[in-house]
């Protein structure tokens, strides 16, 4: 079914990540397109997070997540991390993870990532803004090309999140 | 001089827009690439923003804006209004303008644009974070490509504006 709205939203450029949260104790990790950085001093970025994922909680009890960048190649991770399914199940398992600096747990094989800590956080309609300070992170995959999330079609089901109009102003 | 935390950030996937402002009585247009969707219900896009930018204040005033996509050929365009100068100033001259349902500016050639209306805001480090609802936007040139950040290179002369280092956790 055609719909305008979504259309118009695809044309935003944005790329896929998946994000490793703990909250101390459980970890899970899952994937995510809207990031983006806010600030240069202090380094910022920004995530858009559904409070209703299972992963919020671990996220916000730990005060701290991974962004990683996934590559074009890795298509199959970002559909691995895009379905819910409880903590620690074993979608994390049979990949190598390493551990940032407040405990989250980053992905070895992706293109970069970055360790952050919360800086502070907002409600945003069905999602809450979360805003990280960078404490660390590095390039994993000097040459490999980031995965674009247009390029993703409709992986994470979004298209039926989309009003079929726009509110009146 | 290389810095791996420019490196770093440089492996974001961000769109180049130009974004729409007025206060009512001037307009004025300015070049971002931190804009990213963060609600579907209701449709929120944030951008973040430097409030000491000479457009801040009038977005602040009309709590309107536009966000228009630039597409791969329209570099000239990013990099016209990627340079500030006083509002007003004959670079928003020579082409097309649309105003959107609030007044703000829309780029008839870009790509597509989303016309917004402030949701909310919050201070996010140097920058701003503001949370526009969408309120109406249109795809206007289906077959182009988004420009991709990446390669406008140093175009906004951020990379010096990245610390060298990670602040200690």
């Amino acid at each position: 079914m055609d719909n305008p709205i979504l259309d118009l939203f695809r044309k935003l450029t944005l790329g896929v990540y998946v994000i490793g949260v703990t909250d101390g104790c459980t970890r899970d990790a899952f994937t995510a397109a809207s990031v983006t950085q806010v600030s240069y001093r202090p380094l910022l970025l920004s995530l858009a997070i559904n409070p209703q994922h299972a992963s919020y909680p671990l996220l916000s009890a730990g005060r701290t997540w991974t962004v990683n960048v996934l590559s074009s190649s890795q298509t199959e991770l970002a559909r691995r991390f895009g379905t819910e399914s409880p903590p620690d199940s074993n979608k994390m398992a049979g990949m190598s993870w390493g551990t940032g600096k407040l405990g989250a747990p980053f992905l070895i094989s992706a293109l970069a990532y970055f360790d952050c800590k919360l800086f502070c956080e907002f409600p945003a309609g069905d999602h809450r803004i979360v805003v990280g300070s960078v404490v660390n992170g590095k390039v994993l995959a000097t040459h490999a090309q980031p995965l674009d999330y247009a390029r993703t079609g409709n992986m994470d089901r979004s298209s039926g999140l989309y009003p079929a109009e726009f509110e009146p102003v």
